[in-house]
């Protein structure tokens, strides 16, 4: 470990460790950084920001660095403030419902602490993601159609703002009118407005029954139709996953299954009850049937519905394999129910004309679906060209450029496009509040 | 109306108008304000918001009045805006599950609209308080345990900003991770970051199937322990609010009911089937059965369900009318569900100490048990050192001060006993967005 500078506290400059920050899940590189700095606990970070503030020297707090967006990606001469050993599980109380854990904790390591008493955390974005990365981008997933985002399911912080204090933001009960929603507004921030230092999150009871189903369908559009349909009689589905025809073809191309290549959807219910489950699961099949399903698989047993939810959650391996020498640019925009199927029909007809080989799942009760875009050096411009297309249509029927996976440095462009002049009252807070612009500058805001 | 000052709208100055925005519904009188202005619509705020800033005067946004906690009091010379007028239901949408109102539109006429395209708005404060009200003040209620509060069910807002902008704050999608969070600041803001003009909210179905339960147990500690099982087995329970054994005791006194003068449930469930509901009914008899319930009553029909909620809903009559000539103060604490059964205690005890014949009854889902407190002038000490002891008993505990009903004036001196530091960003963040102090000065901090 190199001493860089003249900080109370270590910081790594060595080229082959700061090599290793230079890019995140993006595929693109950011900058090689001024250096490292770890932080196992508060202490730490009030350290490193102090000096930070006394030197003026920009900070990026990074977890686990599975942003999508470049949210811990170096501009410049940033320091690296790496959470990544913040990671004790500080309190479980199955009594209160909640955990309160440092920001390093990944959500797998969580889940598998609060299912010793019965509970899960179950905020899922696919990636082992740290919590305070997590809560920094607002991330969501698979089943937020029924417990919500990050937003919903932490109750309270811990965290260091750029004046180099510490404070506690919120408290952790299930409901406050107190003060200013300073925690929502921290939730999102991507360490622009201040470091997390610990989360108190809710955890959720296991449920006791569960039914996974795949359904086929002869259009995308019926698809959706069945999906807003069980929303509409508000069967609990806690999972309710879309996939068109060619995310099934990969999957079977990748795991060997002989599914239907046709858009389908995965979903999940929970019940308090057997007989309720078995009612529930009835109601999901009229409503398919109704809306022209053309298979139905119940899977019902533990085996079954993990081999369901393997080949879903595998589907980026699968299409991986099949665009091999390709990097993968993936949408987030999410949009109103009503103009679903419009976003699906317009990503399929834009990737012909494109010559992009596109697929489509995702997160249909959030109105929330990916694309995903293999693309070569040379086909990059028509990648591009086609996430724009997709954000404009979304923006266009008043929906927004990232569902779940943040602006960071990739959707910048589309801010103002988005919030119009809400924009000046964001850089206003991040003003009042950073007026040095220490923390993780140009991100989501231009510094 | 008068024409006084000289503004390019209307502005009423006649005392016997003034003297009707003097009070709301916390039974303290404000002081009498400047005058009252009405707005219909965005262009009429624009208006009043551009000259109360070249004029440097104070305004405070007015809706139905409900407030419990002041926040629509005048402290001095400020100008009223109501917004009572501005009361359009502009859009519903049965497609995407949203409606787009004015702030004036009060929750049951939302609702009666809602219901023609089988919809529903769950926010349930009681009072028919106005959406642009239950915003500002971060409202919630009985059905919050299931559907959230306001911050859950408000997607977007249109707000004027002290610097005389309207702007759109959020898009009407299901979530995004674009951009700082300032819907869910402005939600809970008591109109002081600015002024909210149209608000889109969240429609849910209307349940097929209902249940409900009365139960009695008979003690305070065997209902919390039923309540948070039933949370524990994740049971569809839409509203799950508690009742005292004095808060029973008064509805047999109103109402003519012969019920169990003990601590009570108060249960609403909801199901996709006839089946699911009937399985999940049985689990909460099991459940409550195993805790020492002494009785169930179960209505199933509507005009059951109906006759089993109205003894509910009119229990602060039924207090009104067992303590004649006296006023009444509602604390609004919310604690750790471990800590719940004790907030009860503590209670009952305080107020034999203090000889105050209080009753305990609320959303005990959200560890927001609201006590009631008859008080007269000269017993008026007691019943305010009652709600210091109750406040600091759920700030000892890790509680907040107010679970729904806000700051206002009543609760501020409680605010940095709760966020500590904290307070220091929420006035950096007023200073930075109404640097005049022009929008309702003194609410939640101090000016």
């Amino acid at each position: 470990m190199t001493i860089a500078f003249d900080a109370p506290f270590e910081i790594d400059t060595r080229p082959a460790i700061l090599d290793q920050f230079v890019t995140d899940e993006t595929g693109r590189p950011g900058s090689r950084p001024r250096g490292v700095a770890y932080a196992a606990g508060l202490d730490e970070v009030l350290a490193v920001v102090g000096w930070a503030r006394e030197t003026r020297t920009p900070l990026i707090a990074r977890g686990a660095g599975t942003s999508l967006e470049g949210h811990v990606l170096a501009r410049g001469d940033e320091l690296i403030l790496d959470l990544s050993q913040a990671d004790s599980i500080l309190h479980l109380s199955a009594a209160d419902f909640t955990a309160t854990v440092q920001p390093g904790v990944t959500r797998t390591r969580l889940n598998a602490a609060a299912a010793e008493i019965g509970m899960q955390f179950t905020v899922d974005p696919g990636a082992d993601a740290s919590l305070g990365g997590m809560a920094a981008t607002n991330a969501s997933g698979t089943t937020s159609v029924r417990y919500g985002g990050m937003r919903t399911n932490v109750v309270a912080l811990q965290a260091v703002f750029a004046d180099g204090r510490a404070m506690r933001i919120g408290r952790a009960v299930r409901k406050s009118s107190s003060g200013y929603d300073l925690k929502d507004l921290l939730i999102g921030s991507a360490g622009t407005l201040a470091i997390i230092t610990e989360l108190t999150v809710r955890l959720h009871p296991i449920p006791e029954y569960l039914r996974s189903l795949r359904i086929s369908f002869p259009t995308v559009r019926s698809a959706v139709a069945a999906a807003v349909d069980m929303l509409g009689l508000a069967l609990p589905v806690s999972r309710l996953e879309f996939a068109d025809a060619a995310s099934m073809a990969a999957v079977n191309g990748f795991r060997g299954t002989g599914y239907p290549e046709a858009p389908a959807l995965f979903i999940d219910l929970e019940a308090a009850s057997d007989a309720a489950a078995a009612s529930d699961e009835r109601e999901i099949q009229r409503i398919c049937l109704a809306c022209g399903a053309t298979e139905i698989d119940l899977a019902r047993t533990h085996t079954e519905r993990h081999a369901l939810w393997e080949d879903r959650h595998r589907l980026f391996f699968a299409l991986k394999a099949r665009s091999p020498g390709h990097r993968f640019l993936v949408t987030d925009t999410a949009v109103p129910y009503s103009h679903i199927a419009d976003a699906v029909d317009t990503a399929t007809r834009l990737g012909a004309e494109l010559g992009l080989d596109i697929s489509a799942a995702g997160h249909i009760g959030d109105g929330n679906v990916h694309v995903v875009v293999p693309y070569t050096d040379e086909s990059l411009p028509a990648a591009q060209r086609f996430s724009h297309a997709m954000v404009q249509h979304a923006l266009d029927v008043g929906g927004t450029a990232t569902g779940e996976h943040g602006i960071g440095l990739a959707k910048k462009q589309y801010l103002r496009a988005e919030h119009g002049d809400a924009v000046d009252v964001m850089a206003a807070i991040k003003r009042a509040l950073d007026p040095y612009g220490l923390l993780n500058p140009g991100k989501i805001l231009d510094p």
